[in-house]
């Protein structure tokens, strides 16, 4: 039996990711962070999917750090950009991206499954259509794989935890399909950047989500801000 | 002006460290994590380590990693090793080992250090007399420089930000002797792995700082336990 920690943010990526790993017959410890995110709304739904998938055990972690990081995320006076706009005005890279933060996630999640002997860590990067993010690209995941090579015990003794990337080089359609064959409850998921009681449909978040569903022709099950129910 | 975020555990190697940046007129922004340590009287050091040193800030972060991290350091159920025992049984890497602890802290530096624009993060990793622990070698801090490269938007834009480890290749007596020095107040540090109101002398982390200062042929200021006061 492989032993994943699996980071699920309780978006549609990380959700399906998690049941990739659940049809692969891993036993998951799924691992969600408050690391002071505008979306805590994104909690509830990692905490209903854990549920869902009746993982072994579920993980919540707070970091202190969203007040240190510059990130239109995690900073409410900054504004988020939607639309393909960036508000930096320096690069391709949006306001959004949190520095570091998968390395931070990714990080953590390594030494937890060090700590519990899990084989494998799981994450929901994606680097097809995405925002840009560096930490979510193929070089990244590599890189820390290497590391954990290097500076854990695990890997200086044998293998390293692995990291696992299913996601990495599927279209955000891919990962609708994939989500739909696996009868991810979709419903349950959360990947609007925004707080509210709708996701907002405008943030870049929303718009890679609806492209997804619409070009694998198909109706996303959750309620958004001025569109009727269907 | 090079502005640097110093990891600052408040003991002797992070003080020392601190010390290295502020002679180099580094613009020092601290950096002290509470992760759950059972020496949390660290933490009242580091505060006035960066007191002293009238850093431009500290920052204290909460990371709630501890329990969930299979280390003597932070689970009080797990006997701390002394006089070079392992209690683990299985490798020369002793039980006070935190799985990924630099990683986790050298990542949430760096986002910080990105975030704020800083130039470099400093951490006070050291190969020489030190507990074998695989994070503080060359290896890993060059392959986490690698890892800023590839995966964060300073890296991938430009130079990323640089790691500094002033004291990776100096033996725990060059620490206290370049610690002396630099006029380091030791006696406002701590070390020792335990929670007590004087240092235990018999933790690795004890031991170890207390070889360097008899090599160096000087006397170590705090208080021990069963020991007279010089």
């Amino acid at each position: 039996m492989v032993l994943a920690v699996v980071l699920l943010s309780g978006g549609l990526d990380s959700s399906t990711a998690l049941a990739i790993a659940s049809e692969k017959g891993y036993d998951v410890v799924a691992l969600t962070f408050n690391y002071g995110q505008r979306h805590m709304r994104e909690l509830e739904s990692a905490r209903r999917i854990a549920e869902h998938y009746n993982v072994k055990s579920h993980v919540e972690i707070f970091l202190g750090i969203g007040q240190h990081l510059q990130s239109s995320l995690t900073r409410s006076e900054l504004e988020l950009p939607s639309d393909g706009e960036h508000t930096d005005g320096t690069s391709g890279i949006p306001t959004t991206y949190v520095p570091g933060r998968n390395m931070v996630f990714l990080s953590v999640a390594s030494a937890i499954a060090e700590g519990i002997g899990a084989d494998a860590v799981v994450i929901a990067a994606n680097a097809v259509d995405f925002s840009g993010y560096p930490d979510c690209t193929p070089e990244f995941i590599e890189g820390f794989q290497r590391l954990l090579e290097v500076g854990t015990k695990r890997g200086v003794e044998g293998p390293p935890v692995r990291v696992e990337a299913p996601l990495l080089r599927m279209s955000k359609e891919d990962i609708v399909r994939e989500a739909l064959r696996l009868e991810v409850p979709l419903e349950l998921t959360w990947s609007c950047y925004s707080g509210g009681e709708r996701a907002c449909g405008t943030c870049d978040s929303c718009r890679l989500r609806l492209r997804g569903f619409a070009e694998a022709e198909t109706h996303d099950p959750i309620a958004y801000e001025g569109r009727d129910e269907a």
